[in-house]
């Protein structure tokens, strides 16, 4: 049966602030930072802010009702939360399907957006929410001086290479391959700053086996987009971007990495064979992957999690510039967390539909026609969606 | 144009912990207060815990994902976090109508729950989160000693007795209403604790208009619900209550009360049009409503804003019996957050679902077929269902 979700749908605008690490781009309050992303993409859809209906606000950022007031969104519609952390952004899309496809909403505003770099920083944190980070992390992880997201990871980037012989060379592949793509970018933080596998394995380590170098940038920044109606994509201002499949996972237990029967679950491998389904659309039919790069491993655990190959070829596949622009299966185009900036993976998507509206400029992949997206979250939670033109 | 969410969900199942201030079940973690809620919840759907495939946890409680791994719930396939304070329950019935009309989940468990009593009180905390409450109110309410909802709801309250000629007597027609109910409820904490309109203007003055007994009650306890699609209402163990209309509203801007044009506008002034014609059912229709009452004021706040009468008339509404059983509307049945206990208003659900099967018992109303919830949160955001069985 036809998901009432496919294609039903589109992202009509994207926006992002400047990412900056420092300079007066950091010094900018979270708040303005949202609203200066939020406008450029409601403008870039062609809409007006009063034509926002709905706002998904991100796990880190400004409440719905604060972003509705400063950008006069007089009627606000809906609005919700989805604590998955990096996976939030894509999960995002498929609660805005939801709204858009039963009515509830027409024109969805969802921006992330964060002064990590000049405030406060990635850790877990205490508080009203419902994140993971914030109540588990707190609870079980940090008593044991477990307190960061490359500490978490590394355990399971470190048994892969256990069971599989994978490589401190592949790992350094994918964060070559990013560096690579940011040269294309000149938004990218790491434009300019070329790297070689050689100046990879001579950063030092940090949670063995990763490197300061397997490790996302955090930076300040903002990025938005809009999704609305596939119905209006007619009237767009842009090329529309439609969703096709979409779908939110979590690997169980969800709350313990160390508890799982298998530990190379995640999210993702729940999720990508239902939005690959619900798109009705094939591996070979994925002309690029925009895939949540936290660290290194975590984009070989996905291309294995989500089929590109089996479990434990991941390290051979990211090998040979498989995943470098002309490869296989480019992947993120535009540099990634690791060598564009951190927006919680909301980047993945701008550069999808970049892509998708074949805006690559000399990062394009050629007849771009389907693009895949992932986002990895607290512990594992993965989301993914297939967009295509 | 019937909307796609009208009758297509139900609410399958309740379950509550005892309600209480202080002994035993207070010294309980919020975790297994929560877990307790949700399997009889389940249970009373006639389910088991591995049938829940998507959770809305609360914006006080804990993630989907450790209630999910405590649950066993295996295939966890949606969750958001709608951050509208007591809003919250009421507008998670609209996120899990949209899950299910759209195929994304098809048995939704909606838990609150906290130990306020017992443990941290509501207040104005930060922290990771994108409540109004934990950023707005620190932001901007906090530095000027505008600590407490209470404060914040008794300046709305204050300028209705102005306009209007609103009275005291009138708020504490309210406060012993929903005494009254309690005397009927052997689970409210307010059971065997008769009040009378002497004995609510003898008490003492906290932010004027408000007294002490203006204000809800902060207990320990938890309250689950599981949503489910409509056609799976066959069978179920118990009488179903469909969700015939839902809607969530802001007032504008909803992040200042004092900068509001319409300092009466609350988020229910938009919800609810939408909510009744969503449902096809009009205000004469509704055999009872179980309203959010944080304090006395806003039940006639909401009673006007939903148009059971006009503007300014809502304090002679809810004088001479009106809204005690037996009246023209009878309002929390129960006792609500007044009387009964503090849920964040899923007790309010609860009890409307309870009317809606005929176990109200001594406290029935009398051939109920259609009741009305509403939520009332942060800076007056709304929700409201409209439910039938």
């Amino acid at each position: 049966m036809t998901s009432p979700l496919k294609d039903r749908a589109c992202i009509a605008g994207i926006g992002e602030t400047e990412y900056s690490r420092g300079g007066p781009n950091s010094e900018r309050s979270l708040l303005s930072l949202q609203l200066e992303a939020a406008t450029r993409a409601i403008a870039d859809a062609g809409l007006t802010n009063k034509d926002v209906d709905a706002i998904l606000p991100s796990q880190y950022g400004r409440p719905a009702e604060e972003l509705a007031a400063n950008l006069g969104v007089e009627e606000l519609r809906y609005a919700a939360t989805v604590f998955m952390g990096g996976a939030s952004p894509v999960a995002c899309l498929q609660t805005a399907a939801m709204a858009i496809a039963v009515g509830v909403a027409t024109n969805v505003l969802i921006v992330t957006g964060f002064n990590f770099y000049s405030s406060r920083r990635v850790q877990a944190l205490s508080g009203v929410s419902t994140a993971p980070l914030a109540w588990i992390a707190n609870d079980y992880y940090v008593p044991h001086g477990v307190v960061a997201p490359a500490q978490w990871y590394s355990l399971i980037a470190r048994r892969h290479m256990h069971e599989f012989g994978t490589t401190c060379e592949q790992l350094g592949a994918v964060a070559v391959a990013m560096r690579k793509h940011a040269q294309l970018n000149d938004r990218a933080l790491m434009h300019g700053k070329a790297l070689t596998l050689e100046d990879y394995l001579a950063s030092p380590i940090l949670f063995g086996p990763y490197r300061l170098l397997d490790c996302c940038l955090e930076t300040d920044g903002a990025a938005a987009i809009v999704v609305t109606a596939a119905e209006r994509a007619g009237d767009a201002r842009q090329k529309p971007v439609f969703l096709s499949g979409v779908a939110t996972g979590h690997p169980y237990p969800a709350d313990d990495i160390t508890n799982r029967k298998d530990i190379f679950e995640i999210g993702l491998t729940h999720a990508a064979p239902r939005a690959l389904a619900m798109a009705g659309v094939e591996h070979k039919e994925i002309d690029f992957a925009q895939i949540y790069d936290c660290f290194t491993f975590e984009a070989i655990q996905q291309i294995e999690e989500m089929g590109f190959c089996r479990r434990g070829e991941g390290g051979a596949f990211v090998e040979g510039g498989r995943i470098e622009l002309g490869g296989e299966l480019p992947v993120n185009t535009h540099g990634g967390l690791l060598s564009e900036a951190h927006t919680l993976g909301m980047n993945h998507i701008t550069e999808a539909v970049r892509q998708l509206r074949g805006e690559g400029g000399a990062r394009q992949v050629k007849d771009a026609r389907v693009g895949l997206v992932t986002g990895w979250g607290d512990f594992g939670d993965g989301s993914i969606a297939i967009l295509r033109n």
